[in-house]
């Protein structure tokens, strides 16, 4: 059985540096043996994936990998507040899944599945299986085509 | 002093079977003693009970029945997880009310109504009341009017 | 170190009167050692702040106004579920924020500071420090700019 971070090598992703805190707001915070996670936009290196809408300039496959790169930063998160060890996480509770979109897009829970899908390739059986919710929002910070955060159990 | 389930039937509510799980996203998660349920859609017999936005085509009655059949969905999943028995639900928790709607709607918490009191006939005195936020959005999946989120504490 | 009312005090800020709660929904709900608070609008004395959207007719600073008037609103229901004294708060632990706007606005992270940074002053160090979530909406229930919801965890 492999550990989610040979899964993610077997991917070839390589987490990100979990970005530093800000002030006041900060990434994670963990109750009792849950970590709650901040809404993650879809940054690489700093750079927000693509720009704008579902259901306009935002294509369903950019839309699906900006929901995978949310997903990918949300893990580098929680790593940083496992010390570094994936194997702690005993499931995955909870995504929201928030897409920038046109009154008339319908196509929400195709495009979360980019997060959905790769916390199942990361994480074994049912300790990947979450909840989730997913709705449609007018715009998002820094003009980010989708948001997405989470909620983990932890041993 | 009515179980959940008579207090249903005394509705005329019979609840559907629950929706299979979907490959990576399922329709509740147990951390604990809190349940997490899916965003649920206002789908019967595997048919939205109308498409559309609030401001518009649907109306606040419409709204209404539609928070409504979001809630049974939720007593569905939440039933099933508990393996048929909803007298182990100690307190709905909180909901979360979606309303896909037009940017100068603004009648929300009415239109949730239709789940909240739902959970305060379905469950005795403190059992259903529930901290919960209603906010509009764009669009939701599958052009659905209302979504519906939730979490229960359970024994 | 001053406890949370000593810094409330300082900042002049006057908790109102903690809301009554509305039939089959209710301000705070706590499960285990987590209090989960509804979605607060910016009122003041019955009357929100201001209306309308971010990107429109609010401004900038009047956004960030309402959003620290919701978390003056939350620290009420707080305080009151706590039986009056916020010294039991251990942490916030998330906060979500939903900013009406139209579809080209950008700023909800720095509007969202405005309920971030007194959650910061009211709490000392780790206590404030919150995950949090921010997104936008078409529209909020009663016209208000921002609403938002709260998770703290108490002694």
């Amino acid at each position: 059985m492999a550990s989610p971070e040979e899964r993610l090598a077997a991917l070839n992703i390589e987490l990100p540096a979990a970005a530093a805190p800000v002030a006041n707001y900060v990434p994670v915070v963990q109750t009792g043996n849950l970590l709650v996670v901040s809404g993650q936009l879809p940054l690489v290196d700093g750079q927000l994936l693509i720009t704008g809408k579902l259901g306009a300039e935002v294509s369903h496959q950019a839309g699906q990998a900006c929901a995978r790169a949310c997903f990918i930063n949300i893990l580098a998160q929680v790593k940083a507040a496992l010390g570094g060890d994936l194997t702690r996480v005993r499931r995955v509770v909870r995504l929201g899944g928030f897409m920038a979109c046109t009154a008339d897009f319908t196509d929400h829970a195709a495009v979360m599945n980019g997060a959905s899908d790769l916390a199942g390739e990361v994480f074994e059986g049912e300790v990947g299986r979450h909840a989730r919710s997913t709705v449609g929002v007018p715009s998002l910070p820094l003009n980010a085509p989708v948001e997405v955060e989470a909620m983990f159990e932890i041993a």
